[in-house]
């Protein structure tokens, strides 16, 4: 068993099991399936399900352990889950409901730092001690993986590069609020989510640009797709939209690296990986913004283990846990 | 032995060594001495007759091991100084060139990492296995310990807060240089030398403040300890000034504590602990620009060896070495 280990990648609708070769980071047998009743009591037992689905009845026994990301704010190794906005959970104390179900150890982490470890070992950023690994898609975060190991935080919320507060780019521009509440956060500017309710309210209110004809008049199908496109054909809109998008994305990440001093930056997500015209101008101003010291020897990569990293990276975690 | 530690500070102008009692951080035996000569030979000298007036001839040798702070770029446990301005030196292999003279491993670490290992142990980071150490004094830097280890970085220039990239407060005003070479980073709008100039520019261009009869008119004594006493008597130049200074400082710490998340945050240099004013400032601003989760349980608190912190952080860094 030494050579496979157990992940489970828990987002706001679906529940994801998978057997990882340990050695690899290959996923060798996959189950998932839809939330309905998201109750922890619920939701561990989806766990339970997916994880006989992927390893067998006996599946979590066998590894002894497993590792589980989730979409939140989990409190270090103790596996209590302080808030998941998707589930609606605050202080579920996650791990202990699912090691009396699964009858093995269980390790609960922050779904992106999941995924930052999982490009740590197996993806874009395996062979460094430290890496900051950025995923920009609906929403905008990171995972820290620093001296070799994954950096959590005193509270489990490290890696929050999405509520790093960027300033408005023109005097006088109200602040755009954010998800989390608060306002100016660079999410609510970059992440994938708020750019196309932007794009639909500024498009609606007559603002001039070929996104729109992508979408045959259909505002509501307008997404980061749309933008990059129109982007790349050099409609002036999307253009300048995006120059906005990457000079926040691109600033907050060259102000990590220069704290940091990380060996490599790996930039990742939905909306980053599939818009090579943003993507281009964030790495730009990364390596412009940065301090020189930090600069001289970084290495800028793109995700490599796509929607896997987050299920690859617990399973790995979890088999940690189970040295401990 | 084990009870103490031998630690060496060295600066520009100043080396500095001192034994330290490796149970409560106190300082025992210090021996310092102006540096003429700022060759590595000549330097490597001077801390070899510092080390024997703290801790005697046979010093170094009976400790065991030397730590030795360095106001530059160290790479990591190798003891390359890479790039330290003050000393004009590239590339110096120390660690090597002090250990044959001192017959004791030698543990070169950058001198801000060094202060805030000292704070973690022994000053007011305490307690804390994730810290962020501010310094604001003539520059701006800090230091980072993270899951209870110094976080140096890939090259040993983490921690670099100071070279982080601010924007201008007004449009159109152009960006200031800073003495890296760069133009924009926080310590050119923060650091208590830029400061200093800035002022003395603004008052010889005519800037009316009562910061110039302060100094009777003499604009070379103007520093930050003039800015802060007119502040706080309430001239609006200084105060607006503070005001422009606390918020790039505190946004910047902002975004340091929403990306890693530290149970603590130590504010110290001479600038920050003599001007209350500002300090409170920062304060405000940190406490308002952190993400939520972040700030949930975080701690601010200032710095409490002063100009030990280095020469603690120093020699305790140094036995660690001894144990490696």
């Amino acid at each position: 068993m030494e050579t496979e280990a157990l992940g489970v990648d828990l987002g706001g609708t679906n529940v994801r099991a998978a057997v990882v070769d340990a050695g690899t980071g290959a996923v060798r047998a996959v189950a998932r399936e839809a939330l309905v009743d998201r109750s922890p009591e619920a939701v561990a037992e989806a766990v339970a399900r997916v994880v006989a689905g992927a390893a067998g009845a006996d599946g979590a026994r066998r590894f002894g352990a497993v590792g589980v990301g989730v979409a939140g704010q989990v409190l270090g190794a103790s596996g209590l889950v302080l808030n998941a906005p998707n589930l609606g959970w605050r202080d579920v104390p996650f791990a202990g409901l699912l090691e009396g179900r699964l009858g093995a150890a269980v390790r609960v982490v922050n779904d992106l730092s999941a995924a930052a470890w999982g490009e740590s070992r197996f993806g874009a950023a395996r062979g460094t001690r430290d890496a900051l690994v950025v995923f920009v898609g609906t929403g905008v975060g990171s995972g820290l993986v620093l001296g070799g190991r994954l950096h959590e935080g005193a509270r489990g919320v490290a890696g929050e590069l999405g509520h790093v507060k960027v300033r408005p780019l023109r005097p006088g521009e109200a602040l755009r609020r954010c998800g989390c509440g608060a306002v100016g956060c660079l999410e609510a500017y970059a992440g994938g989510a708020n750019v196309a309710a932007r794009v639909r309210a500024e498009l609606a209110a007559g603002a001039r640009s070929s996104i729109g004809d992508l979408t045959g008049g259909d505002l509501s199908r307008v997404g980061a797709a749309q933008v990059e496109q129109a982007a790349a054909a050099g409609d002036a809109y999307a253009r300048r939209l995006w120059e906005e998008v990457g000079e926040l994305l691109g600033s907050a990440v060259a102000a990590a690296v220069t704290l940091l001093n990380p060996q490599r930056v790996v930039l990742g997500g939905g909306v980053l990986l599939r818009s090579p015209t943003l993507l281009e101008l964030v790495e730009w101003r990364v390596r412009g913004e940065t301090s020189r010291s930090a600069a001289a020897a970084l290495e800028l990569a793109r995700a490599e283990l796509g929607d896997d990293a987050g299920v690859v990276g617990a399973a790995l975690l979890g088999a940690l846990a189970r040295r401990d």
